[in-house]
């Protein structure tokens, strides 16, 4: 409990429970708690409802309009953990979590948070934390031999792909000369239109990239997919010679491995050719699938990467880190910095000319410890416990291919590249797309308002498709093997 | 410890230890002994040198550079913070730590972050996490009814105010309905030049924010400060006729409320009345000093921000939360949303009619769940626990400015508002700028490397100026009497 300390008395005896904090004592017993309600949760999430069944507003009205004028006990705010928050909570820690990207905070990681907030750094220099920064630097090269990258690529952490993706066209840009940096964009007359290149299937974030860089949506140019859902080349090449007539500025090319709906693999030797050729950035977005090139048996899905000029992955979508954790490389960390490099007096340090200082290479200035959680990860399970967890969720993934491809009732509608299946039920006979797509709407509302699984959705070439994401380490092939008779058995119930 | 899984092996029979993540008692066991560690790290961090002396690469050096194969146990990663994180560590949590702007990983934050990353949700949707969605709502109403905001004003969190200044000029820019979300900048030649307007002293973020949105250096006018580094209202007048006249087109204003070199509050009502007449966005941040607004005696700090079309504060910076949380409010939700929104299929759900989906508000898609930890401390210290502490270090810092201003040998260069003193030596008879410059860069050099404070710099009015910031829980009177007395010692030493 807190002991609200008045301000006319003078502090020169101030204890650590008079500075307003919790004590020692009290942090031990709420920290030993809250180990156990983390422990219980974890043993438990999967019983239950994967998705709550709460209405928009449930929560809100759970809780005071007002913040608490006095203090309150600690063990009340658990309490509610129970209360309010676990029952209107997705949870994406559930066995049966199977829907976007399937994750997991792995409990090294849980615990690596725990330590993160406890140092509470803020690495924005080498100085403000040479741990930080410099634990930071050896995870990232760790990962990057894991997934057999070139030596010497710079890496950052960042909290999502879709800033690291920013990072990496805003670098794109600059790498134009044009003065964007210094002049901006609007009202220039000397400026060319720039344009960039991405896949039909692209994650949503390359867009939202360049439309908050300046460029617009009319600066990204979608190219079409081949039948596997793959960037289509000979298409790439044609675009950016069009272009280029039309009076464009191409500049940067954004390859896809492992694409959000399908998991398709873009043909990124072939891109890395024309990017030669034209003198563009190449950025591959490896956010899901880049984890499964920790696996020998699955490097390949990496060639051409090492012609890239950057290149991200998540640890928090398949290495089992909390969020958050995107990593993002460069081949070119000179040209980033000087997409992002701006040094006030205050920032200024005297090691600046030995050292890398993290803020100068993004968006944020402020920075967490984020190395924590993934150095625990990767201690914990080790590169083979990472491979072996990986292996066993794509051979799940093959498992349920198998299963809905001897189905009669269902058929795959992309390939099974990783540990995600697009499929959708299909029954003999019924052939109008309207009523298909209805039918699998209503057998996905079906299955996910049982709360036993959740799967989510997306379209390919215009149909309904049901997404089964496979990610998380509690997730067994009796999970698996439970959702697959629960889609058969809603199936039955919406035919 | 980790058992790998041979991958040929089924897996119908896995229990939680064989899924590759920890056993339930390890789990238990490894997070009791690093809730032990972290109460003795706080206990414990005042006796530590606050800035690390080590040299860069030491880090490193004590690092495997390659990953390990096989699992380790998670005590030996937790033996490692001991050996070579904490000794190579910036210590923000520490009483003496007085650089940038001071904070604090309070306890219940830092069990806030624990909890996050056990539920580790994506908050991206309101359906992906509705508790996530909720709270964060529900909190952010909480701190804008502690600060005397307008009801009404639509919130989210964001990791740092660079983001959410980034946020605010990307919608003041979206706010002009020049079709650059569509069209993009480049190569246009419909567009107006674009300028914005912030003081000589505003966060470098401002500007980043700039660059990154293809305005450019030169698309931020600096308005001059006054003798006590506010914005000078009439010259920000003056600035944008001439711009106008000159064929800018302006469109958007940055006030800083606790600017980061002196902590000076710009005159936001008469800055808000010439955006009014000139129809500019008015992004106001009160990152480090809008928490002093939670006292009434502070609230006419905020004077004018009522009619702000932005906001931002930091609670990870003077509300005991831990980093990162920055909260971000905006009057115009809709065109926040428009500046940033794109859904694609697979993110549709059936909700989206009626609930607010936080990706659509910023860059990042995926969000963890940051609104535990600020629910945790404001209800375990509530507001009367947290005002009394920031009035605590306001007295504090008043305590050391009347020092300093009785001294013979030292001077403020700044006034004093909230908790950041601004001062340098300036012994009797040394009046040689060059002198005095060099004079308190050994004088801040010789503090910081007695390990027994540390304090950071800036230069105002190109004067070499020395920084103290107050904002640490566990800073003590004392703490600063003794500081106070290191300064003195170190100035006899360096003359």
């Amino acid at each position: 409990m807190i002991t609200p300390k008045s301000p006319t008395k003078t502090s020169s005896k101030v204890t650590t429970s008079g500075t307003g904090d919790l004590s020692t004592e009290e942090f031990r017993a709420m920290g030993y708690r809250l180990v156990d309600w983390a422990a219980n949760y974890l043993d438990t999430v999967g019983t239950l409802p994967v998705l709550p069944p709460v209405k928009p507003g449930w929560v809100r009205s759970q809780l005071p309009p007002a913040p608490p004028s006095e203090a309150e006990s600690l063990a009340d705010a658990i309490a509610d953990l129970d209360r309010i928050i676990t029952p209107a909570n997705t949870h994406w820690n559930h066995p049966a979590f199977f829907g976007y990207f399937s994750i997991t905070g792995s409990m090294p990681g849980i615990l690596g948070e725990l330590v993160a907030a406890a140092y509470n750094v803020n690495g924005m220099l080498w100085k403000t934390s040479p741990a930080a920064t410099e634990l930071e630097e050896v995870v990232l090269g760790w990962l990057r031999q894991m997934l057999g990258l070139p030596d010497g690529w710079f890496g950052i952490v960042h909290d999502t792909a879709s800033v690291a993706s920013l990072c990496a066209i805003a670098a794109a840009r600059e790498s134009l000369d044009l003065k964007i940096r210094e002049e901006g964009m609007a009202g220039r007359t000397d400026l060319p239109r720039l344009r960039m290149y991405t896949s039909e299937h692209a994650h949503s974030s390359i867009e939202k990239g360049a439309i908050v860089l300046g460029l617009g949506q009319q600066g990204v140019r979608k190219i079409p997919v081949d039948s596997e859902f793959r960037m289509d080349a000979e298409a790439l090449e044609k675009a950016i010679r069009e272009d280029i007539a039309a009076g464009w500025k191409p500049f940067c090319v954004c390859a896809t491995v492992g694409t959000t709906s399908t998991t398709s693999v873009d043909p990124v030797p072939a891109i890395a050719q024309i990017c030669k050729r034209h003198h563009l950035w190449l950025h591959v977005d490896a956010a899901y699938a880049g984890s499964a090139a920790i696996l020998p048996e699955k490097r390949d899905i990496l060639a051409g990467c090492e012609h890239a000029d950057s290149f991200v992955t998540n640890p928090h979508k398949w290495l089992f880190t909390p969020v958050d954790f995107s990593a993002f490389y460069t081949s070119k960390p000179d040209i980033l910095r000087r997409a992002f490099s701006l040094v006030p007096e205050y920032l200024r340090t005297s090691a600046d000319e030995e050292v890398k200082n993290l803020m100068d290479y993004g968006v944020s200035l402020g920075r967490r410890f984020r190395a924590i959680k993934f150095w625990f990860v990767v201690r914990a399970f080790g590169v083979q416990g990472l491979q072996s967890r990986i292996r066993e969720h794509l051979r799940l993934a093959r498992e349920l291919a198998g299963w809905i491809d001897a189905s009669p009732d269902f058929e795959r509608l992309a390939p099974t590249p990783f540990s995600t299946v697009c499929f959708r039920a299909h029954p003999h006979g019924l052939e109008d797309g309207k009523r298909l797509d209805a039918l699998n709407e209503e057998v996905l509302e079906k299955v996910n308002a049982t709360g036993r699984a959740f799967l989510s959705h997306t379209k390919l070439e215009g149909k309904f498709t049901l997404r089964l994401a496979i990610g998380n380490l509690r997730t067994t092939e009796e999970r698996v093997r439970e959702t697959w008779a629960l889609l058969n058995e809603c199936l039955k119930q919406a035919l």
